[in-house]
């Protein structure tokens, strides 16, 4: 099962790539930090393939490495807390290539194997629809729309997708926000619950994780 | 009452300019193309100034022009017809400006009367999720987080939000998809539905209209 994992130095990613070390045939770890990337693939015995996910370029290059892929579980993400008066447009747009524009790159240059599977994880967007989040939520809601036409454009390469619902997950993605709530799940805690939804037969098309 | 229409050289647009017009005490009408807007404004009476909805200073610029306001009706929309294969970086950017970034730009910038109204004309979602259409949705559905979101963080200011799904409406916006369905709305039967929810009392949060 070739594997691409986007995102594997986030919070969430590390444990995702720790769960599926050993369990996929061949494991392509990609992120923004190539040191600590460097570092985890070699604990894990992955490939490391560092991308800029604004960059086209980057993207196209990592999707050519990795060869047709059998399993792409796009775990990139970024949040930034900003009233809609304070709001940058660079932050806007670094959320808008982490978010979403990333995920467009891939889907436009990745290659898959029949039936390959493609994760992305996602929100409740009625739990992040709180004041200074306008740039996370339009961004994450923006993946959701992706995600629905591309489930139909792929349909016929027979690729499925799957949209991941997350709780609250407590990594480093809540630091600008004062730290993650109590309730929030552990992110090994979430992996696990997310691998055991996206190599499950079907996929289902929206996994919501509690 | 005063009135910025953003968009308002657009099928829809050009309807709502004229149903406006006479109807609120100023009517400053935006677009993109300076010319059609100059003949627009000159035939009703309004103010006609023009911004370019991706270029930050053109937006600041815009909101200093026309001042507190009590209506801002965000008519803007940029539509291609793009598979995820093809689909180029710079026309998801376009698409992104037109339908989402230039709404955080106005909602940074414009200054409002209190109880003043935002209407964002938007979609229903899943009648979008086509093949082809994957930035119009990723951007619709963005702006429809963004509206989430302001309607929290303007509360304070006492401006209130309405998300207005539009179904099909016969405008230009259809060329690039090969013509308008043949259920479409004319754009005038719809700016007369989209006016009447948008100055009804009180405002409702989500506008359907079918």
């Amino acid at each position: 099962m070739n594997t691409l994992l986007i995102g594997a130095t986030g919070g969430v990613g590390q444990s995702l790539a720790h769960q599926l070390a050993g369990r996929v045939s061949r494991l392509w770890l990609s992120g923004r930090n190539g040191q600590i990337l460097a570092g985890l693939a070699r604990d894990l015995s992955a490939l490391a393939v560092p991308a800029e996910l604004g960059n086209e370029l980057e993207v196209q290059a990592l999707a050519e490495e990795v060869g047709p892929l059998d399993l792409l579980l796009y775990a990139a993400g970024a949040v930034q807390r900003a009233g809609l008066r304070e709001q940058s447009m660079a932050d806007l747009e670094r959320l808008t290539a982490a978010n979403m524009g990333g995920l467009a790159l891939l889907l436009k240059y990745a290659r898959f194997n029949p039936q390959a599977r493609v994760a992305v994880l996602g929100v409740y967007p009625e739990l992040i629809a709180v004041p200074g989040l306008s740039a996370y939520v339009a961004t994450k809601l923006g993946a959701e729309g992706l995600v629905s036409v591309a489930r139909k454009e792929f349909r016929r390469e027979g690729v499925r997708f799957c949209l991941v619902r997350l709780p609250a997950v407590a990594t480093g993605l809540w630091a600008p926000l004062g730290g993650a709530p109590k309730t929030a799940l552990h992110p090994d805690q979430a992996a696990a619950r997310i691998l055991e939804g996206v190599l499950a037969e079907p996929l289902t098309e929206v996994l919501e994780i509690r």
